[in-house]
């Protein structure tokens, strides 16, 4: 689907002018005539972006900003503000307002719709995250002001050195962000031992435009920068540059002559925006990390463990080493629960877990695999090595009884452990589970509270 | 991080060249003499590209690209194969070994960079999927290849009819898959009401290409097209438009003069990472899903529910229109459980749960709350329709008794609601929960089995 504009003008002709300019991508247009209009529409059709004009009959264009920016059903839909006007003031009083960007007619057609372009993939990508997590979060302007606060680090990056600490200067007194300084080179080789920066902006003059082009598309194919908001000064902010960067992915473009309020204003509303994104990112992560945990003990579930075990079955194929799997399982739980009640039995399991994991490697998976049985499996780990690792668990679990908490009882738990080892490339992970799960057995009905290691079948 | 590359080539030189080339962009570079080695080293290093000379001592590259396909932990590493051949059956091998890219001596230092940086992101954008649903899936070629199989749509744009149709018909005997041509425009208007093809084949001449650079810019800032591979048809592959296109997010380039057969695999092979990725992302979804959904009723859970009641505040407050909340709870659930047991309990809850979002609205929110509550939010309803919904749910719940699946027992279930209404802008979701959990409070304490409406408290 094209990407759906609102354009706010009282004076059709504009209308007309600017519809015709955005005709060639075919976007669906609509229109208003004055700022009600304007507002009623965006809450109704919530558009992918406004283009607004800075005079409308009823209320100016930057008042009209404001409104959308204060409800919440808009606050977060893109604004171009159009305006006759080329005064840097205005200029930044639309910024301030929450527009996204600000163009002075005559309005470069280019420059529109690379514009465009980049505001409405900007909007997918954010959209798109917020699709995914819709119900973690209602982040918006309001955390992200909050956030506001908060220090960033911003690298400005040029292949001239006294450029940059011009720039590094002018902005000292406008914020209290970190500013970095780097060359085009020490950029390439300088973010990979610490934190890349949260926004760049990458300063070109007439002659290093097209090094600089390059640079930004070479940070947009890394995994540490490709996040990264990127602002482009350059000297010509309308010509086929900027173009350029934009379709390149850069987030915003800047003129040489821009002054050092306005540079830091666009600066920390990119910041702004890589801290929203991040947010979202970390809350679908939170999500998914849900999925795979077991909420009463926060191990791994069984949905996380069973593909795990392919993968660790798949890496010991590749390296030639062996593997090991256990399944444990709690001895006569159903008397803990039966005689001290659902809470007791929870809290036995919950501590269980916590000893098995924290008598094991990191390296070893460890997942509930049940109501009262558990997985293991120990990546590069010997038949010897896995049975001592057994033993050591199967003592940690004996050796201190548990506190019911609320209570005064304590119960001791033990475990009975099945261990299985793969032993040439041709054991499947199902096999192993089956292995270990018929030594478990053994345990089990050899009297429980012991390790049993499943005898090889070849 | 910059990638890391393994170049692999038995002649010293050539592999000094090829890394003075890559220098410019600080990638970590990795060697290997001959074809052993770089298995070796592509397993335990898992580089993020491999470039390998098509002549290695032990074996010939392409065989070597091939042992990197079967292999699990390298299947899915990027593969150039450069080769002092310039013939087109030996690149259809290296091609249909798996290789990602065959390039000829001599190498065009900005093309590799390019091509570098394309693979590079494209893997990236993967990794990230993967990571976020490793748990989920083992997605890799295997299961890819069997999505080989069925029919995919590819669209073939160009400016010049002639063309589009040439190249379709000369598909025709290569692919079972559909191909559709298309004009630039009818593109930029055509994907709005159908589904998007799985792969654009973007067909540019010598006077056509800045055209067609621009459509590609335009098809990668929409949502419909963002994820979907684009192929470049250019006059020169090796110029300018070609750098210029990879870093606008071209997946893939072939020349004028691509043969029938060559083009057809590249597309399937587009086609194939475009189902994979796909495959990904429907997997993070599940997990997001997982993540919301109350495993025994499909409801939504608490976690989900109260963020998206905020939501349906935030609109309420836009349209000024009321929204109604409800706090139900079945009666003298624990009976059942200590009667029946806890699998009856569960079907109880299972089938109640059924019968409330049966008889609602699908833009109504329901959600299990707790064990055996469940809230309910209504966007849109006065007090009236909240009252008669209630009803109608509590009604329903009564009416028919439930069976107890393994049993011949029926049980009859009964239901209290506590109604509230957010009638004035000032209403936070949090106190009308409360007021409906005290209209519930007086549901039960009035005899169970009844619809209580919150009094208003001013």
């Amino acid at each position: 689907m094209a990407g759906r504009i609102l354009i706010a003008d009282n004076v059709a002709t504009n209308r007309i002018v600017l519809k015709a300019n955005l005709a060639s991508a075919f976007y669906d247009v609509s229109q208003s005539a004055d700022g009600a209009q304007t507002i009623r529409i965006a809450i109704k059709e919530s558009p992918d972006l406004i283009i607004l004009s800075s005079d409308l009959p009823d209320k100016c264009g930057i008042t009209v900003c404001e409104a959308l920016r204060r409800h919440p059903e808009t606050r977060e839909i893109p604004i171009i503000i159009v305006s006759s006007s080329s005064d840097p003031n205005t200029r930044l009083l639309a910024l301030k307002a929450g527009a996204d960007e600000f163009i002075s007619k005559p309005i470069h057609e280019e420059i529109l719709l690379a514009k465009t372009r980049s505001i409405l993939r900007a909007r997918g990508a954010i959209e798109e995250l917020r699709e995914n997590a819709p119900s973690f979060t209602d982040t918006g302007f309001a955390e992200a002001s909050s956030g506001f606060a908060t220090q960033g680090q911003i690298a400005i990056i040029s292949a001239d050195p006294a450029r940059t600490e011009t720039i590094q200067q002018s902005l000292a007194n406008q914020i209290r962000d970190r500013v970095e300084t780097l060359s085009p080179d020490a950029a390439l080789k300088g973010f990979r031992n610490k934190t890349s920066p949260d926004v760049i902006l990458l300063a070109a003059n007439s002659t290093s435009a097209s090094e600089m082009l390059r640079l930004l598309s070479e940070l947009k194919s890394r995994q540490d920068t490709r996040y990264t908001p990127i602002v482009m000064l350059l000297e010509n902010p309308h010509g086929a540059d900027a173009i350029s960067a934009l379709d390149l992915g850069a987030h915003d473009i800047v003129g040489a002559n821009v002054n050092a309020e306005e540079l830091a204003l666009r600066l920390r509303t990119q910041l702004k925006r890589k801290r929203q994104a991040d947010k979202l990112r970390e809350n679908v992560q939170d999500g998914l990390r849900m999925a795979v945990i077991d909420p009463l003990t926060g191990l791994y579930n069984r949905r996380y463990a069973l593909p795990h075990l392919k993968h660790i079955a798949n890496r010991a194929k590749g390296s030639q080493r062996d593997y090991a799997v256990m399944m444990l399982d709690l001895d006569r739980f159903k008397q803990v629960n039966d005689t001290y009640g659902h809470a007791a039995g929870d809290a036995v399991i919950r501590e269980v877990a916590e000893r098995i994991r924290a008598s094991l490697r990191s390296v070893d998976l460890v997942a509930r695999y049940g109501g009262e049985e558990f997985l293991i499996a120990m990546p590069e780990t010997s038949l010897e090595q896995a049975r001592i690792a057994a033993e050591r668990v199967r003592r940690i679990v004996e050796a201190t009884p548990i506190s019911i908490p609320g209570t005064n009882h304590q119960i001791t738990a033990t475990l009975s452990i099945g261990v299985a080892i793969a032993d040439s490339a041709t054991q499947t992970p199902d096999d192993l589970l089956k292995r270990a799960d018929s030594a478990l057995y053994v345990a089990k009905s050899d009297g429980r509270n012991q390790v049993s290691v499943s005898e090889h079948t070849h």
